[in-house]
């Protein structure tokens, strides 16, 4: 694996689960594969689980780690080619990405989108500058449109809490929020459950949040949500703003959000979010705190997923 | 050792006292016992020396350490329960706590009070919800009422230099600032003092400055500064606000302030204070550059004490 | 080696150029040599370069890294003597040294000149304090006046590039920028190039930038940059401002960007800069892009550079 932008990066999804449960097993069984490397975790937004995990994940495999908030400890970054550099910003990322490819082995980037500027966000100008330019591997920690660490976190949550012989049903619903958020975790999840296939895959959302099909492709979309929840076995909760009318808050139908009455048309579903969720907004209190939530061990699997993801590329670049 | 958050937790003074002169001694003799193991330190406030030693401390213990500056580098938190999170805080400590609970071993935290309203800084709220979320050891780096790795540092301190067979006379004095500071260092303080009970303990500050009876205990509380000072070994110097007029500066009597005369009542007293120090305004600098004060070495103590602290808890969790 | 703060430090440049290339060819040679040791890493300042390519060297060697921001993560310094610290600085740089002194093996700085008091600026009030009361080594990340560890890296850049027996001629040029530079890179290569004796030093800019005398020494000044640039085989190319008006821009004269037209009349010199540049201001994009510009290169010998100062630290303190 020479980079993880996406699931297309990866050598098949059933193999980077077993990898990241094998981890799970036995965090230090590669406590060498890493050593004499160094992980560079360049942070352009603020990050919780994807830091705090990644740098586990680096240190399970004996890699160094350095993490840098560029815009906060280094300079504000040119992105566009040609330009005369008399304005705000100090470095193109041309030096900048070049010169972290010499310090470092594998460099990972977080990055959101702007939501202004549907193109650029979605052509990921960002971190394919960085790709283009660094001569290294490289991770995303979260880019403009997609989410691959939480994706493959959430693919090996679900395997394991899975056991029966049928395909589960898994419903992924849009939720109610108070800010406009990228489509990147949604996007994301469809591309790897549409890649795993081994799931019965629905997308429910309100009108207008239809999200680009590269990404949804051929799942189911029901825009009745009681109807999608029905016989559910993982309801995964998420809430993003329009891709169509791009970045914006179309709907603030406060009765999407998952309750516990909400719960009780599914077949006893696990609740995932990928987090930070805000609480009785996105999901109720009687969801986070009941039975079926499993957002902290999903959060938990991210350090396996991301030793999944550094392990493949140190073993294979 | 299940947590770190008051003198309560520990097993016995003396006993900590040792093994933090222990390691003074030998800094590495348990450079493997924290392998695998990560400290995590999560910063609500700024912080020099609990930042840097409690690192210091961590890796001499073979441990792992990840700093997260959590509100500049992550989200805002919610505090309160069953809230309809609509506001600026992003996400909820139920969920923080308990996600950090999955990547570290140890969760260390560091949290001002807001000096506004005295039931919710004396009822711990911040760290309290720390521990009951996170399902590991939590280690105080100061919270709103304590500060224990300071004191634990000083009863080392005071007993290094001390060799006599009476118990020394230490003064903790209260001395003037320009802003309101915590009670956490005074109150942590004469807790670990009445603790310990290895020292004639004397407290003394302008009448309106009582501590909290809970950590003051029965020490004798002297408001002539003079007569306190009278005979003193060790001279504990520290602003503090008011208790009882909460969070309040009732008296800014610059008199106060410790010179070389007010250190002649004494007997050669050794001057401490936790740092930093405000110079000519808390403490002349005839005193910080003088041979009685002994505040670097005090503050080069908190490797030994955060590292008695965490090998307890390496040990016995 | 003592300390590392200009090239007077260093035992002589041509060994500190060897020790470099040395760890160039095999990065983990004395990867024990520092085991059991901790650099702290004092920033004021945003760094790139410097931050990230001296955290890898001192891994290398096995030592452990401590960054801290202390503008952000800790408290503001007070760095004049007996003032009545009641302003806004919380702690004195006698204090917050000496503490750090206590935790590390080696404390390194950045800091930056204000730009406003030449005689403050150019007698290094900020480091010579830290020098002054850390009471252990202390390297230079880039000072008010000097960036040692960026002309070590040069003089090693140049080294490696140039194979013929007689000198290469190296041409200092000024280029213009938006914004009030510090002196310090071109003061410190000025400095390391008489040192080091090695090449036929030129200096060109505008009159009015001419640098410190205490620097440039006896090196030629041409203030005819295409006169300067006949024949050169290295052009080393900065912006700084003026020392004489201190800290102004006298001239911002576009026509002293480096071009390829420019380039024409050296000997197909080799393009370097010390990072970050702004493109099309300083240096045009068709040189960064060319096949002349090593600045990458350059930026990757940093490494090499903080290595060889912190070994030799390492082994003579």
């Amino acid at each position: 694996m020479k980079q993880f932008i996406s699931v297309a990066d990866v050598p098949g999804v059933p193999g980077m689960i077993n990898t990241a449960l094998g981890y799970k097993k036995e965090p230090f069984k590669d406590k060498t594969l890493g050593a004499g490397k160094t992980l560079g975790m360049l942070f352009l937004n603020p990050s919780l689980r994807t830091r705090l995990s990644t740098q586990v994940a680096a240190r399970n495999l004996g890699m160094e780690v350095i993490v840098f908030n560029i815009d906060k400890e280094g300079w504000q970054l040119e992105m566009n080619d040609g330009v005369v550099m008399s304005g705000s910003t100090t470095e193109h990322v041309k030096e900048a990405a070049a010169v972290m490819g010499q310090y470092f082995d594998i460099l990972s980037i977080r990055t959101f989108p702007g939501l202004q500027n549907k193109e650029e966000d979605y052509t990921e100008k960002y971190i394919s500058q960085f790709i283009k330019y660094a001569g290294i591997p490289v991770v995303s920690l979260e880019s403009a449109t997609l989410h691959p660490l939480q994706s493959l976190t959430d693919v090996v949550t679900i395997h394991e809490h899975w056991q029966q012989p049928r395909k589960p049903k898994v419903v992924m619903t849009w939720a109610p929020h108070v800010k406009a958020l990228p489509q990147a975790v949604p996007n994301s999840f469809a591309q790897w459950m549409n890649a795993w296939g081994e799931a019965d895959f629905v997308i429910t959302h309100p009108e207008g949040y239809e999200l680009d099909p590269k990404f949804s492709g051929n799942a189911r979309v029901e825009h009745d949500q009681d109807k999608a929840l029905q016989d559910a076995d993982f309801v995964y909760v998420k809430n993003w703003s329009s891709y169509k009318d791009y970045g914006k808050i179309t709907s603030t139908d406060n009765s999407w959000m998952i309750t516990n009455r909400k719960l009780e048309q599914t077949a006893g579903a696990k609740v995932m979010h990928c987090l930070p969720v805000r609480r009785n907004v996105v999901i109720a209190d009687e969801v986070l705190d009941g039975p079926q939530s499993i957002v902290i061990r999903q959060a938990g699997n991210r350090v396996w997923a991301a030793q999944a993801v550094l392990s493949e590329i140190l073993k294979n670049s």
